[in-house]
Protein backbone atom coordinates (compact mmCIF):
# COMPACT_ATOMS: atom_id res chain seq x y z
CA UNK A 1 0.00 0.00 0.00
CA UNK A 2 1.33 3.41 -1.19
CA UNK A 3 0.15 6.57 -0.20
CA UNK A 4 0.69 9.20 -3.73
CA UNK A 5 0.74 12.94 -3.75
CA UNK A 6 -0.05 14.90 -6.88
CA UNK A 7 0.58 18.60 -7.92
CA UNK A 8 -2.31 19.23 -10.14
CA UNK A 9 -2.97 22.03 -12.64
CA UNK A 10 -6.46 22.43 -14.03
CA UNK A 11 -8.55 25.31 -16.03
CA UNK A 12 -11.36 25.48 -13.97
CA UNK A 13 -13.75 27.09 -16.41
CA UNK A 14 -15.90 23.76 -17.80
CA UNK A 15 -15.82 22.65 -14.15
CA UNK A 16 -18.55 22.43 -11.88
CA UNK A 17 -15.34 22.97 -9.04
CA UNK A 18 -12.87 20.59 -7.36
CA UNK A 19 -15.47 18.29 -5.55
CA UNK A 20 -17.51 15.30 -6.92
CA UNK A 21 -21.08 16.47 -6.28
CA UNK A 22 -22.46 13.09 -4.97
CA UNK A 23 -26.13 12.94 -6.46
CA UNK A 24 -25.27 14.77 -9.45
CA UNK A 25 -23.19 11.88 -12.00
CA UNK A 26 -23.51 14.73 -14.63
CA UNK A 27 -21.41 17.27 -12.92
CA UNK A 28 -18.20 17.92 -14.08
CA UNK A 29 -15.29 17.80 -11.73
CA UNK A 30 -11.55 17.95 -11.34
CA UNK A 31 -11.70 15.39 -8.65
CA UNK A 32 -14.39 12.51 -10.66
CA UNK A 33 -12.06 12.96 -13.73
CA UNK A 34 -8.49 12.59 -11.72
CA UNK A 35 -9.92 9.85 -9.67
CA UNK A 36 -11.66 7.92 -13.20
CA UNK A 37 -7.73 8.42 -14.56
CA UNK A 38 -6.09 6.74 -11.47
CA UNK A 39 -8.77 3.98 -11.64
CA UNK A 40 -8.19 3.38 -15.14
CA UNK A 41 -4.40 2.61 -14.32
CA UNK A 42 -4.56 0.87 -10.95
CA UNK A 43 -7.58 -0.85 -11.87
CA UNK A 44 -9.70 -1.03 -8.18
CA UNK A 45 -11.14 2.17 -6.62
CA UNK A 46 -9.46 4.88 -4.98
CA UNK A 47 -10.55 7.82 -2.61
CA UNK A 48 -8.81 11.17 -3.96
CA UNK A 49 -8.32 13.21 -1.34
CA UNK A 50 -7.07 17.66 -2.37
CA UNK A 51 -6.22 20.12 -0.63
CA UNK A 52 -8.75 22.87 -1.19
CA UNK A 53 -12.18 22.54 -2.44
CA UNK A 54 -11.72 25.25 -5.47
CA UNK A 55 -15.02 26.56 -6.59
CA UNK A 56 -17.24 25.88 -10.07
CA UNK A 57 -14.42 28.18 -12.70
CA UNK A 58 -11.64 28.52 -9.96
CA UNK A 59 -8.28 27.47 -11.26
CA UNK A 60 -5.20 25.91 -10.17
CA UNK A 61 -1.91 25.74 -10.82
CA UNK A 62 -0.76 23.63 -8.04
CA UNK A 63 -3.48 22.15 -6.49
CA UNK A 64 -2.67 19.17 -4.20
CA UNK A 65 -4.16 15.63 -4.22
CA UNK A 66 -3.16 12.22 -2.47
CA UNK A 67 -4.46 8.38 -3.29
CA UNK A 68 -3.77 5.17 -1.66
CA UNK A 69 -3.13 2.17 -3.49
CA UNK A 70 -1.75 -1.55 -3.50
CA UNK A 71 -1.16 -1.50 -7.05
CA UNK A 72 1.69 1.31 -7.19
CA UNK A 73 3.99 2.13 -10.02
CA UNK A 74 7.37 4.04 -10.12
CA UNK A 75 6.47 7.26 -9.03
CA UNK A 76 8.01 9.39 -11.76
CA UNK A 77 5.68 7.26 -14.25
CA UNK A 78 2.53 8.68 -12.70
CA UNK A 79 2.83 12.24 -14.38
CA UNK A 80 2.85 10.74 -18.26
CA UNK A 81 0.47 7.71 -17.67
CA UNK A 82 -2.16 10.04 -15.84
CA UNK A 83 -1.89 12.46 -18.56
CA UNK A 84 -2.18 10.31 -21.37
CA UNK A 85 -5.85 9.57 -19.87
CA UNK A 86 -6.79 12.54 -18.57
CA UNK A 87 -8.56 15.36 -20.54
CA UNK A 88 -6.85 18.52 -21.81
CA UNK A 89 -7.81 20.83 -19.46
CA UNK A 90 -6.44 18.98 -16.18
CA UNK A 91 -2.78 18.29 -16.01
CA UNK A 92 -0.62 16.34 -13.51
CA UNK A 93 2.78 18.05 -12.94
CA UNK A 94 4.27 15.85 -10.55
CA UNK A 95 3.98 12.65 -8.28
CA UNK A 96 5.55 11.53 -5.06
CA UNK A 97 5.13 8.84 -2.78
CA UNK A 98 4.59 10.29 0.57
CA UNK A 99 3.90 8.51 4.31
CA UNK A 100 0.48 7.00 5.48
CA UNK A 101 -0.27 10.13 7.26
CA UNK A 102 -0.09 12.68 4.59
CA UNK A 103 -3.17 14.39 4.35
CA UNK A 104 -3.44 17.26 1.36
CA UNK A 105 -5.74 18.95 3.35
CA UNK A 106 -4.81 18.61 6.86
CA UNK A 107 -1.26 18.74 6.72
CA UNK A 108 -1.43 22.02 4.55
CA UNK A 109 0.52 24.72 6.57
CA UNK A 110 0.34 27.32 3.58
CA UNK A 111 -1.51 27.98 1.08
CA UNK A 112 -1.01 30.87 -2.17
CA UNK A 113 -4.20 31.99 -3.82
CA UNK A 114 -3.76 34.36 -6.82
CA UNK A 115 -6.06 36.61 -8.69
CA UNK A 116 -5.82 38.38 -11.65
CA UNK A 117 -7.05 41.47 -12.65
CA UNK A 118 -7.48 42.86 -16.24
CA UNK A 119 -7.30 47.00 -15.64
CA UNK A 120 -7.77 47.97 -19.62
CA UNK A 121 -10.36 50.06 -21.05
CA UNK A 122 -11.59 47.06 -23.29
CA UNK A 123 -11.51 43.47 -22.35
CA UNK A 124 -9.18 40.66 -23.96
CA UNK A 125 -10.40 37.99 -25.46
CA UNK A 126 -7.20 35.93 -24.33
CA UNK A 127 -7.22 36.16 -20.52
CA UNK A 128 -11.25 36.70 -20.44
CA UNK A 129 -11.48 32.97 -19.25
CA UNK A 130 -8.55 33.53 -16.77
CA UNK A 131 -8.58 37.41 -15.74
CA UNK A 132 -11.42 39.81 -14.01
CA UNK A 133 -11.92 42.87 -16.58
CA UNK A 134 -12.13 46.08 -14.46
CA UNK A 135 -12.88 48.08 -17.13
CA UNK A 136 -12.19 51.89 -14.71
CA UNK A 137 -9.24 52.58 -13.42
CA UNK A 138 -7.90 50.83 -10.18
CA UNK A 139 -6.03 52.85 -7.21
CA UNK A 140 -3.30 50.49 -6.69
CA UNK A 141 -2.00 52.18 -3.97
CA UNK A 142 -5.01 52.35 -2.07
CA UNK A 143 -5.66 48.82 -2.88
CA UNK A 144 -2.07 47.81 -1.34
CA UNK A 145 -2.65 49.94 1.89
CA UNK A 146 -6.32 48.13 2.22
CA UNK A 147 -4.73 44.65 1.81
CA UNK A 148 -1.96 45.31 4.31
CA UNK A 149 -4.78 44.99 6.85
CA UNK A 150 -5.40 41.45 6.32
CA UNK A 151 -1.70 40.39 7.16
CA UNK A 152 -1.54 38.84 10.64
CA UNK A 153 -4.09 36.45 12.62
CA UNK A 154 -7.88 37.54 12.59
CA UNK A 155 -11.12 36.64 12.74
CA UNK A 156 -12.22 36.36 9.13
CA UNK A 157 -15.86 35.40 10.00
CA UNK A 158 -16.48 39.05 7.70
CA UNK A 159 -14.83 37.04 4.72
CA UNK A 160 -16.82 33.22 5.19
CA UNK A 161 -19.55 32.89 2.57
CA UNK A 162 -22.67 31.51 4.74
CA UNK A 163 -22.50 27.49 3.77
CA UNK A 164 -19.88 26.58 5.50
CA UNK A 165 -19.62 25.02 8.48
CA UNK A 166 -16.33 25.51 10.24
CA UNK A 167 -16.64 26.71 13.86
CA UNK A 168 -13.19 28.11 13.91
CA UNK A 169 -12.99 31.35 12.03
CA UNK A 170 -9.26 32.76 13.09
CA UNK A 171 -6.64 32.35 10.49
CA UNK A 172 -3.28 33.76 9.77
CA UNK A 173 -2.75 35.43 6.34
CA UNK A 174 1.12 36.48 5.59
CA UNK A 175 0.82 37.92 1.96
CA UNK A 176 -1.55 40.08 0.94
CA UNK A 177 -0.48 42.42 -2.34
CA UNK A 178 -1.38 43.50 -5.52
CA UNK A 179 1.42 43.70 -7.66
CA UNK A 180 1.66 44.65 -11.85
CA UNK A 181 2.47 42.17 -14.26
CA UNK A 182 5.26 43.39 -16.58
CA UNK A 183 5.57 42.01 -20.14
CA UNK A 184 2.63 40.26 -21.02
CA UNK A 185 3.25 36.46 -22.79
CA UNK A 186 1.26 36.24 -25.86
CA UNK A 187 1.93 39.55 -26.91
CA UNK A 188 5.11 38.26 -28.11
CA UNK A 189 6.81 41.88 -27.65
CA UNK A 190 4.62 44.00 -29.98
CA UNK A 191 1.94 45.37 -27.64
CA UNK A 192 0.86 47.32 -30.42
CA UNK A 193 -2.15 45.28 -31.53
CA UNK A 194 -2.88 44.49 -28.47
CA UNK A 195 -5.67 45.01 -25.86
CA UNK A 196 -3.30 44.11 -22.82
CA UNK A 197 -2.53 48.27 -22.89
CA UNK A 198 -4.05 48.39 -19.85
CA UNK A 199 -2.13 46.67 -17.17
CA UNK A 200 -2.56 43.15 -15.96
CA UNK A 201 -2.35 42.83 -11.83
CA UNK A 202 -1.79 39.44 -9.33
CA UNK A 203 -3.55 40.02 -6.06
CA UNK A 204 -1.30 37.47 -4.28
CA UNK A 205 -2.65 36.28 -0.74
CA UNK A 206 -1.26 33.39 0.96
CA UNK A 207 -2.81 31.88 4.94
CA UNK A 208 -1.99 29.13 6.47
CA UNK A 209 -5.71 28.63 5.40
CA UNK A 210 -8.77 29.69 3.69
CA UNK A 211 -12.28 30.10 4.79
CA UNK A 212 -15.36 29.50 2.36
CA UNK A 213 -15.29 32.07 -0.67
CA UNK A 214 -12.49 34.36 1.57
CA UNK A 215 -10.97 35.21 -1.42
CA UNK A 216 -12.90 36.20 -3.73
CA UNK A 217 -14.66 38.03 -0.87
CA UNK A 218 -11.58 39.28 0.15
CA UNK A 219 -11.41 40.58 -3.59
CA UNK A 220 -14.37 42.33 -4.03
CA UNK A 221 -14.20 44.42 -0.86
CA UNK A 222 -10.32 45.50 -1.74
CA UNK A 223 -12.54 46.83 -5.48
CA UNK A 224 -14.56 48.87 -3.64
CA UNK A 225 -11.39 50.55 -1.98
CA UNK A 226 -9.54 50.13 -5.92
CA UNK A 227 -12.51 52.03 -7.41
CA UNK A 228 -12.56 54.59 -4.86
CA UNK A 229 -15.86 54.03 -3.34
CA UNK A 230 -14.39 53.10 0.28
CA UNK A 231 -10.99 54.04 2.66
CA UNK A 232 -8.92 50.96 3.62
CA UNK A 233 -9.97 52.24 6.89
CA UNK A 234 -13.32 50.65 6.06
CA UNK A 235 -11.60 47.36 5.44
CA UNK A 236 -10.34 47.71 8.87
CA UNK A 237 -13.54 48.18 10.35
CA UNK A 238 -14.96 45.30 8.35
CA UNK A 239 -12.42 42.77 9.73
CA UNK A 240 -13.08 43.64 13.12
CA UNK A 241 -17.17 43.37 13.06
CA UNK A 242 -16.71 40.02 12.18
CA UNK A 243 -20.22 40.98 10.15
CA UNK A 244 -20.74 39.14 6.61
CA UNK A 245 -23.23 41.91 5.59
CA UNK A 246 -20.74 44.52 5.84
CA UNK A 247 -18.01 43.18 3.27
CA UNK A 248 -17.83 44.21 -0.23
CA UNK A 249 -19.61 41.24 -3.34
CA UNK A 250 -17.84 38.08 -4.16
CA UNK A 251 -15.47 38.64 -6.73
CA UNK A 252 -16.46 36.04 -9.60
CA UNK A 253 -14.50 33.14 -9.86
CA UNK A 254 -12.42 32.97 -12.90
CA UNK A 255 -9.84 35.80 -11.85
CA UNK A 256 -8.86 33.36 -9.16
CA UNK A 257 -5.65 30.23 -9.39
CA UNK A 258 -4.53 28.37 -6.33
CA UNK A 259 -1.56 29.07 -7.22
CA UNK A 260 0.75 26.58 -4.29
CA UNK A 261 0.52 24.73 -1.20
CA UNK A 262 3.49 23.94 0.99
CA UNK A 263 3.68 20.86 3.75
CA UNK A 264 6.01 20.85 6.76
CA UNK B 1 -20.74 57.63 -47.25
CA UNK B 2 -17.77 56.86 -44.69
CA UNK B 3 -15.23 53.76 -44.94
CA UNK B 4 -14.62 52.66 -41.54
CA UNK B 5 -11.05 50.41 -40.65
CA UNK B 6 -11.03 48.43 -37.86
CA UNK B 7 -8.67 46.87 -35.97
CA UNK B 8 -10.06 43.52 -34.13
CA UNK B 9 -8.60 40.79 -31.98
CA UNK B 10 -10.21 36.97 -31.87
CA UNK B 11 -9.82 33.84 -30.45
CA UNK B 12 -9.95 31.47 -32.63
CA UNK B 13 -10.58 28.41 -30.80
CA UNK B 14 -14.36 28.62 -31.48
CA UNK B 15 -14.73 29.72 -35.14
CA UNK B 16 -14.46 28.16 -37.97
CA UNK B 17 -12.08 30.97 -39.29
CA UNK B 18 -12.61 34.35 -40.49
CA UNK B 19 -14.21 33.86 -43.90
CA UNK B 20 -18.48 33.56 -44.22
CA UNK B 21 -19.06 30.36 -45.16
CA UNK B 22 -21.76 30.82 -48.25
CA UNK B 23 -23.82 27.54 -48.16
CA UNK B 24 -23.06 26.64 -44.85
CA UNK B 25 -25.71 29.20 -42.70
CA UNK B 26 -24.51 27.48 -39.50
CA UNK B 27 -20.92 27.63 -39.64
CA UNK B 28 -20.02 30.71 -37.09
CA UNK B 29 -16.90 33.09 -38.46
CA UNK B 30 -15.45 35.97 -37.34
CA UNK B 31 -16.37 37.98 -40.06
CA UNK B 32 -20.38 36.90 -40.24
CA UNK B 33 -20.26 38.13 -36.46
CA UNK B 34 -18.83 41.39 -36.72
CA UNK B 35 -20.83 42.09 -39.99
CA UNK B 36 -24.17 41.15 -37.83
CA UNK B 37 -23.03 43.48 -35.10
CA UNK B 38 -21.72 46.50 -37.38
CA UNK B 39 -25.46 45.87 -39.38
CA UNK B 40 -27.39 45.82 -36.05
CA UNK B 41 -25.72 49.51 -35.88
CA UNK B 42 -26.47 51.44 -39.13
CA UNK B 43 -29.70 48.96 -39.24
CA UNK B 44 -28.40 48.41 -43.23
CA UNK B 45 -26.44 46.00 -45.23
CA UNK B 46 -23.15 46.41 -45.27
CA UNK B 47 -19.83 44.36 -46.97
CA UNK B 48 -17.13 43.58 -44.33
CA UNK B 49 -13.87 43.52 -46.00
CA UNK B 50 -10.68 41.71 -43.92
CA UNK B 51 -7.08 42.02 -44.27
CA UNK B 52 -6.55 38.22 -44.63
CA UNK B 53 -8.57 35.27 -44.74
CA UNK B 54 -7.68 33.22 -41.07
CA UNK B 55 -7.99 29.56 -41.16
CA UNK B 56 -10.35 27.96 -38.67
CA UNK B 57 -8.43 27.63 -34.74
CA UNK B 58 -6.43 30.92 -35.73
CA UNK B 59 -6.41 33.87 -33.83
CA UNK B 60 -6.02 37.61 -34.41
CA UNK B 61 -4.78 40.76 -32.35
CA UNK B 62 -4.73 43.03 -35.09
CA UNK B 63 -6.96 41.63 -38.04
CA UNK B 64 -7.87 44.92 -40.08
CA UNK B 65 -11.30 44.93 -41.18
CA UNK B 66 -13.61 47.78 -43.08
CA UNK B 67 -17.07 48.53 -44.29
CA UNK B 68 -18.61 51.63 -45.94
CA UNK B 69 -21.76 53.04 -44.25
CA UNK B 70 -24.26 55.61 -44.79
CA UNK B 71 -25.31 55.96 -41.33
CA UNK B 72 -21.91 56.95 -39.67
CA UNK B 73 -21.40 57.08 -35.68
CA UNK B 74 -18.19 59.51 -34.34
CA UNK B 75 -15.35 57.21 -34.90
CA UNK B 76 -14.06 56.79 -31.20
CA UNK B 77 -17.91 55.05 -30.24
CA UNK B 78 -17.49 52.05 -32.63
CA UNK B 79 -15.32 49.89 -29.96
CA UNK B 80 -17.59 50.51 -27.59
CA UNK B 81 -20.48 50.22 -28.95
CA UNK B 82 -19.69 47.02 -31.25
CA UNK B 83 -18.35 45.38 -28.24
CA UNK B 84 -21.36 45.75 -26.29
CA UNK B 85 -22.61 43.33 -28.98
CA UNK B 86 -19.99 41.39 -29.79
CA UNK B 87 -19.29 37.70 -28.16
CA UNK B 88 -16.72 37.38 -25.98
CA UNK B 89 -14.24 36.06 -28.09
CA UNK B 90 -14.08 39.15 -30.70
CA UNK B 91 -12.99 42.71 -29.46
CA UNK B 92 -12.65 45.52 -31.47
CA UNK B 93 -9.63 47.51 -30.28
CA UNK B 94 -10.11 50.11 -32.73
CA UNK B 95 -12.30 52.46 -35.14
CA UNK B 96 -11.21 54.95 -37.58
CA UNK B 97 -12.75 56.51 -40.47
CA UNK B 98 -10.36 56.01 -43.71
CA UNK B 99 -10.75 57.39 -47.70
CA UNK B 100 -12.95 55.56 -49.72
CA UNK B 101 -10.48 53.57 -51.52
CA UNK B 102 -8.86 52.21 -48.66
CA UNK B 103 -9.20 48.40 -48.99
CA UNK B 104 -7.37 46.65 -45.75
CA UNK B 105 -6.34 43.43 -48.16
CA UNK B 106 -5.29 45.19 -51.10
CA UNK B 107 -3.66 48.29 -49.17
CA UNK B 108 -2.14 46.40 -46.97
CA UNK B 109 1.87 46.81 -47.24
CA UNK B 110 3.23 44.08 -44.83
CA UNK B 111 1.70 40.91 -42.33
CA UNK B 112 3.00 40.01 -38.94
CA UNK B 113 2.44 36.57 -37.86
CA UNK B 114 3.31 35.18 -34.81
CA UNK B 115 3.28 31.16 -33.71
CA UNK B 116 3.96 30.24 -29.90
CA UNK B 117 5.51 26.99 -29.06
CA UNK B 118 5.31 25.73 -25.58
CA UNK B 119 8.78 23.21 -25.35
CA UNK B 120 8.14 21.55 -22.68
CA UNK B 121 7.71 18.16 -21.08
CA UNK B 122 3.65 18.55 -20.31
CA UNK B 123 1.79 20.62 -21.62
CA UNK B 124 -0.03 23.79 -20.09
CA UNK B 125 -3.56 23.83 -19.44
CA UNK B 126 -3.75 27.53 -19.85
CA UNK B 127 -1.72 27.80 -22.54
CA UNK B 128 -3.36 24.84 -24.86
CA UNK B 129 -5.85 27.27 -26.95
CA UNK B 130 -2.85 29.84 -27.74
CA UNK B 131 0.40 27.36 -28.24
CA UNK B 132 1.79 23.97 -30.06
CA UNK B 133 3.07 21.77 -27.37
CA UNK B 134 6.63 20.73 -28.18
CA UNK B 135 7.17 17.74 -25.48
CA UNK B 136 11.07 17.25 -27.59
CA UNK B 137 13.94 19.64 -27.31
CA UNK B 138 14.05 21.62 -29.57
CA UNK B 139 17.45 23.45 -31.19
CA UNK B 140 16.95 27.10 -31.26
CA UNK B 141 20.01 27.63 -33.01
CA UNK B 142 19.37 25.52 -35.65
CA UNK B 143 15.84 26.70 -36.38
CA UNK B 144 17.13 30.51 -36.33
CA UNK B 145 19.75 29.43 -38.78
CA UNK B 146 16.86 27.54 -40.93
CA UNK B 147 14.27 30.48 -40.93
CA UNK B 148 17.29 32.67 -42.03
CA UNK B 149 16.62 31.17 -45.43
CA UNK B 150 13.06 32.42 -45.70
CA UNK B 151 14.34 35.96 -45.42
CA UNK B 152 14.19 37.98 -49.20
CA UNK B 153 12.39 38.08 -52.25
CA UNK B 154 11.50 34.05 -53.31
CA UNK B 155 9.14 32.03 -54.79
CA UNK B 156 6.80 30.51 -52.01
CA UNK B 157 5.33 27.81 -54.16
CA UNK B 158 6.45 25.12 -52.38
CA UNK B 159 4.98 26.33 -49.24
CA UNK B 160 1.67 26.92 -50.65
CA UNK B 161 -1.25 24.54 -50.23
CA UNK B 162 -3.02 23.54 -52.83
CA UNK B 163 -6.82 25.36 -53.07
CA UNK B 164 -5.43 28.35 -53.59
CA UNK B 165 -6.21 30.25 -56.78
CA UNK B 166 -2.96 32.56 -56.21
CA UNK B 167 -0.88 32.73 -59.51
CA UNK B 168 2.16 34.54 -58.38
CA UNK B 169 4.31 32.51 -55.44
CA UNK B 170 7.02 35.74 -54.96
CA UNK B 171 6.86 36.97 -51.83
CA UNK B 172 9.22 39.21 -49.67
CA UNK B 173 9.87 38.07 -46.33
CA UNK B 174 11.24 40.67 -44.34
CA UNK B 175 11.83 38.76 -40.38
CA UNK B 176 11.44 35.78 -39.45
CA UNK B 177 13.29 34.18 -36.17
CA UNK B 178 12.07 32.13 -33.41
CA UNK B 179 12.50 34.25 -29.87
CA UNK B 180 12.28 33.00 -26.31
CA UNK B 181 9.59 34.76 -24.34
CA UNK B 182 10.81 35.59 -20.83
CA UNK B 183 8.18 35.90 -17.90
CA UNK B 184 5.10 34.18 -18.19
CA UNK B 185 1.82 35.83 -17.39
CA UNK B 186 -0.31 34.02 -15.42
CA UNK B 187 2.82 32.55 -13.78
CA UNK B 188 2.58 35.49 -10.81
CA UNK B 189 6.10 35.34 -10.47
CA UNK B 190 6.11 31.59 -9.22
CA UNK B 191 7.18 29.10 -11.30
CA UNK B 192 7.36 26.78 -8.66
CA UNK B 193 3.97 25.38 -9.64
CA UNK B 194 3.38 26.11 -13.25
CA UNK B 195 4.07 23.80 -15.84
CA UNK B 196 5.89 26.73 -17.76
CA UNK B 197 8.78 25.26 -16.91
CA UNK B 198 9.80 24.70 -20.82
CA UNK B 199 10.05 27.20 -22.65
CA UNK B 200 7.46 29.13 -24.78
CA UNK B 201 8.69 30.49 -27.81
CA UNK B 202 7.53 32.79 -30.65
CA UNK B 203 8.22 32.73 -34.03
CA UNK B 204 7.76 36.16 -35.80
CA UNK B 205 7.31 36.04 -39.56
CA UNK B 206 6.60 39.41 -41.37
CA UNK B 207 5.75 39.94 -45.08
CA UNK B 208 4.24 42.06 -47.55
CA UNK B 209 1.96 39.12 -48.12
CA UNK B 210 1.60 35.51 -47.76
CA UNK B 211 0.34 32.29 -49.37
CA UNK B 212 -2.39 29.82 -48.35
CA UNK B 213 -1.38 28.30 -45.34
CA UNK B 214 2.61 29.52 -45.97
CA UNK B 215 3.01 30.24 -42.14
CA UNK B 216 2.24 26.90 -40.69
CA UNK B 217 4.13 25.14 -43.93
CA UNK B 218 6.87 26.99 -43.11
CA UNK B 219 6.75 26.62 -39.40
CA UNK B 220 6.07 22.68 -40.24
CA UNK B 221 9.12 22.73 -42.02
CA UNK B 222 11.25 24.47 -39.02
CA UNK B 223 10.01 22.01 -36.46
CA UNK B 224 11.99 19.28 -38.75
CA UNK B 225 14.94 21.02 -38.23
CA UNK B 226 14.50 22.04 -34.65
CA UNK B 227 13.92 17.97 -34.10
CA UNK B 228 16.97 17.25 -35.52
CA UNK B 229 15.65 15.28 -38.19
CA UNK B 230 16.89 17.76 -41.17
CA UNK B 231 19.40 20.60 -41.78
CA UNK B 232 19.02 24.07 -42.62
CA UNK B 233 20.31 23.11 -45.69
CA UNK B 234 17.23 20.99 -46.71
CA UNK B 235 15.40 24.57 -46.02
CA UNK B 236 17.05 26.44 -48.92
CA UNK B 237 16.36 23.28 -50.81
CA UNK B 238 12.84 23.16 -50.37
CA UNK B 239 12.38 26.96 -51.04
CA UNK B 240 14.54 26.60 -54.47
CA UNK B 241 12.29 23.44 -55.49
CA UNK B 242 9.32 25.15 -55.53
CA UNK B 243 7.50 22.16 -54.77
CA UNK B 244 4.71 21.54 -51.99
CA UNK B 245 5.85 17.82 -51.85
CA UNK B 246 8.97 18.83 -50.41
CA UNK B 247 7.95 20.88 -47.61
CA UNK B 248 7.36 19.61 -43.87
CA UNK B 249 4.04 18.90 -42.77
CA UNK B 250 1.53 22.26 -41.84
CA UNK B 251 1.64 23.03 -38.23
CA UNK B 252 -1.68 23.28 -36.59
CA UNK B 253 -3.87 26.75 -36.64
CA UNK B 254 -4.37 27.20 -32.86
CA UNK B 255 -0.38 28.40 -32.07
CA UNK B 256 -1.35 30.96 -35.18
CA UNK B 257 -1.81 35.20 -34.59
CA UNK B 258 -2.51 37.35 -37.03
CA UNK B 259 -0.93 39.73 -35.12
CA UNK B 260 -0.43 42.65 -36.98
CA UNK B 261 -1.18 44.55 -41.07
CA UNK B 262 0.76 47.86 -41.64
CA UNK B 263 -0.83 50.30 -44.16
CA UNK B 264 1.26 52.98 -46.59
Amino acid sequence: MVNVKLVVQYDGTDFNGWQIQTGQPDSRTVQKELRQAVETIVKEPVTLLGAGRTDAGVHARGQVASFTTTKPIPEHCWPAALNSILPYDIRVISAREVSHDFHPQYCAEKKLYCYYILNSRYADVFFRRYSLHCPRPLDLEMMNKAAACFIGTHDFQAFCTSGSSVENFVRTVYQAEFLPLEGAVLSGGSHEGSLLRGRLLVFRISADGFLYKMVRSVLGTLLEVGYGKRSPQWVEEIIRSQDRCKAGPTAPSHGLFLEKVWYP
